[in-house]
């Protein structure tokens, strides 16, 4: 039972590869990038550090310009980082060969988030499985576990060395004459996990 | 990590009760009766049978009451179900001790369930964790792990040795002079768990 897994080395992705490889399932770690920075790299550290199999999944860069424009547009990141999220589950859903995919969305995000007609589409359109191992968990549980399991070094989004759809999106703002920090939230604290406790 | 799991012996309780046991939780599961029948004994079997611990909560027969006079009134048993699942939640979240509630109810499920501000609200009223394992899981999961891990007897509602709300519900209708048959769906395959595979 292969899971293709999307795959920051934040501790939410991080507690859902865990909590999937604890079901039985054979975990494939994957980071995305649109080959604009080699922030994968710290992805790749962390799965390794867990033991996992990581992979990185380069999508267009042309996918990351259009969530820019989109960025510029609203003055806020949500639609561009949910947008991004929709093509890399399709992305990795395409996949031949890939019958289960994942991901550390929660209860309680905004977005990157699939309601349920948006799961189900994406399930029917591409005949997977999509599972989101934490969908069911409060913080509270969230954090209990994540205590419990990892070493987890916390940082403002701006230094912290992460894979996630932000940090080339930051980038290419900048490099679109953009200031990110006037289109993201001032203080955003990330995670990332270093590996087991 | 104590977690006081609602259990009905049916697959989505069962399977959820299993998810929480992998993920490090010490598994207490509860059935709830209303003191009307034993249904409650064929949980018990199940429980014993997976060898987990189990204990039954005997709530107000006025609840089932106040649920079939909802059923008589509206037709259908919906409301009622999710009313008693809801002071289930809440009985169980009220006791002294409790720190963690469970159910296995699902992604797919329309009653009974918690949409996010009613999950919160339970959280937040009680100060627990309210944890669902199926949330973030779809029919093909389920049935894939359920098969993989369980006996699994399946047959018509009215037969099968079930302790949910609506073996109590239908009882008590037709002590009320109602025909369950009227308000519950025709053909309504239900689920017992058996034990391990």
């Amino acid at each position: 039972m292969k899971v293709y897994h999307l795959f920051s080395g934040g501790k939410d992705s991080s507690l859902a590869a865990w909590i999937l490889s604890r079901l039985g399932y054979e975990v494939k770690l994957v980071t995305v990038t649109f080959g604009v920075l080699d922030a994968w790299k710290y992805a790749r550290e962390t799965a390794e550090s867990l033991g996992f199999d990581h992979e990185v999944m380069e999508l267009p860069r042309g996918m990351l310009e259009r969530a820019a424009a989109m960025c510029i547009e609203d003055g806020r990141p949500g639609r561009a980082i949910q947008f991004l999220h929709e093509r890399a589950l399709e992305t990795l859903a395409a996949r031949r060969g890939v019958e289960r995919i994942s991901d550390g969305t929660r209860r309680d995000d905004r977005v990157p988030f699939l309601d349920l007609p948006k799961a189900r589409s994406l399930e029917d359109r591409f005949n997977v499985a999509y599972i989101r191992p934490l969908l069911g968990l409060g913080h509270r549980t969230i954090r209990e576990l994540v205590e419990k399991l990892f070493l987890v070094e916390i940082r403002e989004s701006e230094e912290i060395k992460k894979s996630d759809y932000e940090v080339e999106l930051r980038h290419i703002l900048r490099e679109l004459g953009h200031d990110p920090a006037r289109i993201f939230p001032k203080r955003h604290l990330q995670s990332r996990v270093l590996g087991w406790r």
